[in-house]
Formats: structure tokens, sequence, C-alpha cells
């Protein structure tokens, strides 16, 4: 039980929608613990389901591990338990960084594009994360002159984004999934001297567009967005595509696994 | 009567909100027509305010002369009448160029900023041009991904924003005006194999926002959208105070002329 962490000593940092970050065991570290709270439209939707934590935890557990694997630098360090995994501290940076691959959801809305068409290029977008104001979308411009982020940094985000998202589309391909869109949010790690970007948060269904390419099924968080339903289910066919073992499976056919 | 037009005889190119594009007297001309509408929120609110149309016709010839005297490339070639002037034609870019020097708007409004708070610095904007769609915010992801402009000549179309903004901040500070934003439109000349960004459009109270510095009166359009009254009025006080001769003025006092 070397993920062992004691429930009752711990001190809470944060609490987000959908998770919880704790004080971890070593300095520099924390515990994030994913709940089964789903919100959408910035909270005003609002609801629990059961599973929904446990499934996150291994997808983003899985996905980072990957990523790290291939040299882009995460914040994950292991998985804990069923709900938590131990991470580095890291400085969020107040930006929501979303790469789209096919338009859908506000960029359709908002430039008048069909959901579902490819777009020509992949797009990176940025949104100041502020629950008051509803994450606006903002631009370099405004990144800049606010202090958000250095110039530099934009570059090493977007860089980071591009990367992810290559591995991404790539894994997804895979096991029949389009990946349509996906959010990441990016921190400073500081190590002595040095500073660098890393992925933070979480990958998961919660934050990507996953549209299974022969049905069109949606097997993303727009099941709980648009009264869909059956939004465990889908999760949980993601995990099953991906070759992770989940709740009740024992053995569960395996798609494939980079890291084992 | 240099500048006389056959006013029947005229093809008609374009029609806006507020100005009129006619074919001009030789290829590669247009006669720009300033009506007296006024619009405001995606022309949900409209009226007419009797010599608006003539004012903005005068301001923005005096800005435009001037512009191109410092060298800002601009579509202006002179002032026609009292209503019109002949342009340069050109390929117009599907893009508003907002720069911002004090947060007002909808950047306070997006991005929680009280009215008034000086920007940390000068903040450019681009908006998609498509009503429908109630002219969307969008970076310059968005703009090279779609094609509506290329890299260059975002970068290009950025320096010019920059110039008329020194120029604008200069001009209006010495008549006592903060110039607290204002939206620009540019488009592509072609001239034989050559091409260049130039300014377009106009540039008035009803593209700019105008704060008298001692009061803090509104000299601008906002006077229509917010309901306020006294939009001639205000317009006639910042034609008074460039030294542009109006309607019914004989003899005006005389601010800064830099292109007589």
């Amino acid at each position: 039980m070397s993920g062992y962490i004691r429930m009752n000593r711990r001190r809470k940092i944060y609490e987000g929608k959908a998770k919880i970050l704790y004080e971890g065991p070593e300095p520099g570290t924390l515990v994030q613990h994913f709940k089964d709270d789903a919100t959408a439209f910035n909270k005003q939707k609002h609801a629990q389901i059961e599973g929904k934590g446990v499934l996150n935890n291994r997808i983003s557990e899985f996905i980072f591990q990957n990523l790290n694997a291939i040299g882009v630098p995460t914040h994950f360090i292991r998985r804990l338990n069923m709900r938590e995994q131990l991470i580095r501290e890291v400085e969020i940076i107040p930006l929501e960084v979303v790469v789209r691959n096919v338009a859908a959801g506000s960029l359709s809305k908002r430039l008048g594009m069909e959901e579902g068409v490819q777009l020509p290029r992949s797009i990176i977008e940025f949104y100041y994360k502020n629950d008051e104001l509803g994450d606006p979308m903002v631009s370099e411009e405004h990144i800049t002159a606010f202090g958000w982020a250095s110039p530099q940094e934009i570059d090493d985000m977007m860089s980071l984004a591009l990367r992810v998202n290559d591995f991404l589309v790539g894994l997804f391909l895979g096991v029949g999934i389009r990946l349509v869109d996906f959010k990441i949010e990016l921190g400073r790690l500081y190590e002595g001297d040095m500073m660098r970007i890393v992925l933070a948060d979480e990958i998961s269904p919660d934050s990507c567009r996953l549209w299974d390419m022969k049905s069109g099924e949606k097997l993303d968080k727009d099941r709980f967005r648009r009264d869909m339903g059956g939004l465990v289910e889908a999760y949980q066919e993601v995990a099953r595509r991906l070759g992770i073992m989940t709740g009740g499976e024992a053995n569960p056919p395996r798609g494939p696994v980079l890291v084992k």
C-alpha cells in the first residue's frame, strides 16, 4: 500500500468542480482527487454521476503516463488509488487551452460552422479561467497585456498543446475514436532556479470531445451537457478501448498500451 | 465643381449600416456616401440622426488626410461634397480591428474590468465581420486557419493599427479628448503586380470612444447606444475642437490642423 495517505490528516488546498487537491506526502507534491460531480454551462447544470471520478482517474493516468514516456512534461507522478493520483505542485496558468480538429461546440456556434466539419488545420484557442466571467475567450494580446503568461510561455503552451494533440489523435484513431477537440491546463513547475511549463489538470472524456468513428456516437461529456444519458457507459467504453481495466471487468479486451 | 458626380447614373456597389458605396468616376475608385443612419447592437437598435453623416464625412476626411500625410496608407483620395468622398477601391479584409487604450464596452464586460481603467498597454483585438454571427471576437489562430488574412497581413494590420493609434491618441490629447478605443477596417489595394494593406472605411465618433478629458463626457456613439441623447451636438463638438468647419458655423474656433 505504497500509495496510502491518511485521509483525516490531509489539508485541502483547493476544491474545483470535478476535483479536489490535497497537500501531498512530500513538499512539492499534491494529491489530486477525482469526484463524481459533473457540471456544465458554468455550473448552471450539476449532477453526481457515480463512477465518473474513478474512470477519469484511470483514463487520465493512462494518458499522462504515456505523454511522460514520449517526453511531454506533465505534473503526473503516479496513481495512488481508485480516485486519487500523486502529482507535482505547479503554479497553474489561468488559461484553458483548447485544441480543435473538427468544428463543434462553441466554435460552431460562434463562427457559424456545422458540427463535424473538419477544420482546415488544428486550431488553438485560449480561454481566461474565471467562472464569474464564464471563461471568456481571449487572444495573445490579452494574455500578454494582462501578464497571464509571457510570449515565450504562450509559445511553449502552443507547442505542448500541439504535441498532446498529435499523440491523442493517434491514440484515439487506433481505437476507432475521432478526437474532435480537447481542453488542457498548464502550470509552471519550479525546480531550483529553473521553471518550465508542464501539462497539469487531467485529460479525460470530461475534457475531450470523442466521437465513435463508425457510429458518430458521442463518448464524452456532451452526453451530460445535452441530456443524452449513458455517460458512465460511454466513459467505460473509452476506458475499455484503451485497454484500461475498470471496476467490474476482471479481464477486459485490451487496446494499445504504450506504458504498462 | 470638380467633385460633381451625376447622382442618377451611379451604380450602387454596396449598402452598409451607415454608408453606401457607389461606382467611382474612374476604374479603381468608389464614392463613399455617409448616411444619417445610426445602428447598434447588431442593428437591434436603429435611428436616423440628422446631420451625423455630414459630420462623419468631415471628421473622417480630416483624419484620413492627415494619416496619408504621415505615410499611413489609406483608401482616401478626396472629399467630393457634404456627404461623399472619393476613395480607392480595395478588397476589404473581413475583420474589424479594435485598438483599446482604456477598458470600456465589450472588453469591460467580458473581462470584468471597470470602465475607465487605463490598460497596461494598448491591446489589439480582431472581430470577424459577420452580422448574422454578431461579429464574434477571433484570434490569429482563427484568422489564419480560415484564410481571412495571412500571418504577414496580420502583422501589417497590427503595425498600421498601432500607427493609427499613436496618431489619434496625440491628436485627441491635443484637443482635450481621451481616445478610449477605436475600430478600423483594412483592405487590400492592388496596384499592378503589387498588393498592400491600407486603411479603409472611416474613422469618426461612430467608430471611436472619445471622452472629454475634464468632464469625462462621452463624445461618441455610446450616446446613442446608451440612450444619452445629444449625439449630433457631441460630434459637432469633436469637429469644432479639430478645427473642422461644420454646417452652421461660418468661422469656428480652430484647433490643430496638420493638413489644410
